[in-house]
């Protein structure tokens, strides 16, 4: 167990530009010392299949897996589609949730953030990834939480978080993460 | 206006020998005279990207528009995964509702039924995407309601359902759900 | 079947100064003509208690279901409360709904808004209740929606709605909602 | 802190005969030793109204949250009523989250558990309730689950728990919460 405390993020969007792509980026600026965020980009985890899967993962699944493991927890980025959670993302949940006995996110400790541009900062994409998280028996901080609402006029134009409270509230955040995290160390 | 109501099916799941699938199979067999379903296989649909997307819809998301716009009333055969929806179902009715201002889901009449191998039938899975079919201002169905538990109980090794009051029950379901789409028809 | 269409208001919150009973009131000032909006307190709905409703309902659910049989359709001003449904308004729903087999909220049509303090505006308190009317089978409509955000600026020390644009967007609503109930009329 | 771990058990129906109120019975009985499980009747717990709040908590909301405070933690029994949780358990949890600086919930570890008559055991009226958990800062264990499906075959006319797998089931369930709860002991 090294010094560092390693936090997977994970961002629910595959557009370059994507506001929680950069929220993740922004927590990586300002998580606490000894705390290290790496992103895992989902484009390379595919749609689900069973047939697919019984056949072996593919290799973006087995890497991202793998990417899991690696990790003390992990910090899923959720952006809200159509007052849930983006197929993109739980699609990823869906694959590492599996094989049900051995799957990475079983007695993993994990976060949920988001942004969007509407008011309501994803909350129910949030509310339904959370969801996902009772099944996998993941460990899933109930609070503080973080709707990123009006996401356009908190981010720069190169999607730079510089909206002061949020980048403030976002580093009591990850701090509070890495408590959580550190509680379930060693099991 | 043609004399016959045209379903589209969706079924949420990839795998070949899927109980959504077949309990599709199945809704068609039970169809009353002048009802038709038609599936569409998702496999098609890619992961939702929004760069992507910019330059003009993938192949099989432009099919996937076509058909729902070319039917009546669409039908859901949702599993559930992790207590939700499967990503690969929510990813595509992502898709499909984009643009908002001109989506395919838009003001369609739909309905939801499922199908898994545990206790619940689904009922999870069905209720994560019914709140998407809220903003995509789809007209959902409420009653009755379809959740087939222990599926592998009820369908026989080829796929096709053999329990008769799952059969029967089925049958009513399509025939209240083209007695719905028609009340919306002409919009 | 007269020429005044009626709607059921009803607030999800006992308080006096209630923003969802104040958005009510305002719902009911900005109705179109033919369009009346009158409320029904649910201080009088006592908590269900099944032993008791055995014995017969209690004055005040024998007068909210009255209430609503007597509407063409119910307006519900959702609060969000611990990110679900207040108990109070799901306790209400779950006298209406009540026996099943001749409930006053079957085939009701109703809408859904709500407003609150914080910045999602009782966007979960709404998605929650909305899961209530699947089983209800009731005729939820599904957009537009309204989530009254940062209420306390937006309605005045008397509880009269002074924001212009929200003003304005629930008059729409309104009209939405009764051409929504209009299309339900006579079954 | 005592040798003894003290768990509070909350049933969501109020009716006598409840399965949910049998089945916190059931839990007490297989309680493994040092563990001791005590209920609470929410019948004292009125509705939520702010104005009575602002006089002082009602006697039974006040010895609510002094039991959740004397408690290690908190094990809701939760029926399923219209697809959803009870407004009668909603409404005792809505109080038990005031005042949001030192409510009795925060940072409470707690666990829930359901009965139905039906097929889905409650799911969908526990994934409800535990939304709420987030809000309030609760530590809620994601697994295992129980869902008591078809509960009028599991329990004799005494609300006597019979079916022996759901016995046994419950044993390990509790034993889980216990171990959970002491996870969380001391802060």
């Amino acid at each position: 167990m090294s010094d560092t405390l390693r936090i997977l993020g994970v961002a629910g969007s595959l557009r370059h530009a994507s506001f929680n792509r950069a929220l993740l980026r922004a927590a990586a600026e300002v998580a606490p010392d000894r705390v290290a965020i790496e992103t895992f980009d989902l484009a390379v985890v595919p749609l689900y299949n069973g047939d697919v899967e019984a056949g072996g993962d593919p290799d973006g699944v087995a890497a991202f897996k793998a990417a899991i493991r690696a990790a003390d927890g992990v910090l899923f980025a959720c952006p809200e589609y159509n007052h849930g959670v983006p197929g993109v993302m739980k699609n990823a949940v869906d694959w590492a949730s599996r094989p049900p006995a051995d799957a990475a996110l079983n007695r993993k400790p994990v976060g949920i953030i988001g942004a969007s541009p509407g008011q309501t900062g994803s909350a129910r994409g949030q509310s339904q990834l959370r969801q996902a998280f009772e099944f996998t028996n993941s460990y899933c901080m109930p609070q503080p939480e973080i709707l990123v609402f009006r996401a356009h006029e908190k981010f720069d134009a190169e999607g730079r978080l510089i909206d002061e409270p949020t980048r403030k509230y976002l580093g009591r955040y990850v701090a509070a993460l890495a408590a959580w995290i550190a509680r379930f160390r060693g099991g």
